[in-house]
């Protein structure tokens, strides 16, 4: 289950939330990956206030995490080699579906009357300019487990330095 | 599929996000209905700023819709007698389960040892005082079909008295 919901808070200071999907770990860190677009409105509000809180939930086993921190936008100008490899790697990593999605118009905007939507997938090496690999560094992670005795519920907090963990009441 | 996510902004402004569970429309209505507890830290922050996002995915349409709008919370002390009879029915058609958790300690707060949590459950006809309802009413949701062709993506708002509706491009 890879579908995640990742909430921020929007340009008029109301909450916007939406599903995103977990691209896995970025390599030897906490950090977790998902994809954008550069054109979308999550952008633009990241760029205001680069908090959220992801919330995760596992159906089958009834767990919810809860995951808060700070997030990082590496778009095609970004100048640290390191996280613009990782962000070639993540491009490389995806469908050609997922990819193509790039090419299309700027998502949001009043639909395009019979705009070609399926044209060739754009080259599977090198990132459109438009998309960017973004990361979440959690400083919070909070754990429900609906299946405990009778439930299970952990928050876990990170100084800069050390995880802390306290059972708390469900 | 009844869980969705709500965001919320936190009182140190940040977003907050968890899984509730959809509770049905209250009649005649298209607020959804959602139950929580007065002590819950959601609570709180719908005090501070009461509006909200909510996402909500079926993975099996591979559908989402995204509803914005403004929370109220409707507590035992509410002195609109409709609503509170939509409280009193809420609990009504709430499990044992479900009702026996409004009797738990504080939820959030460090974990009490050795209690006792299986107790008998709550009188299942008279809201305990901790009980909310918590009802959403919508003025903007967005609904996209990823199976769409390619996608389909919607925006609907009202402004008070009608619904608009705009195909953007996904």
């Amino acid at each position: 289950m890879r579908y995640v919901q990742m909430a921020t808070v929007g340009l008029d200071g109301r909450p916007a939330n939406r599903t995103v999907v977990f691209r896995g770990f970025l390599d030897d860190s906490n950090q977790l990956k998902f994809v954008t677009d550069a054109r979308s409105q999550k952008v633009a509000e990241i760029h205001q206030l680069p908090w959220t809180a992801v919330c995760w939930y596992f159906a089958n086993t009834r767990e919810q995490f809860r995951l808060a921190g700070k997030l990082t936008l590496v778009g095609h100008q970004d100048s640290n080699s390191f996280l613009q490899s990782a962000r070639a790697v993540t491009w490389q990593e995806l469908s050609d579906a997922a990819r193509t999605q790039f090419t299309w118009s700027d998502p949001g905007k009043p639909r395009v009357e019979n705009q070609e939507f399926n044209q060739q997938p754009p080259d599977p090496l090198a990132p459109l300019p438009n998309f960017c690999l973004l990361l979440l560094n959690p400083d919070r992670v909070e754990h429900l487990e609906l299946r405990g005795d009778p439930q299970n519920r952990r928050i876990y907090t990170y100084d800069g330095q050390l995880w802390a963990m306290q059972e708390v009441n469900p």
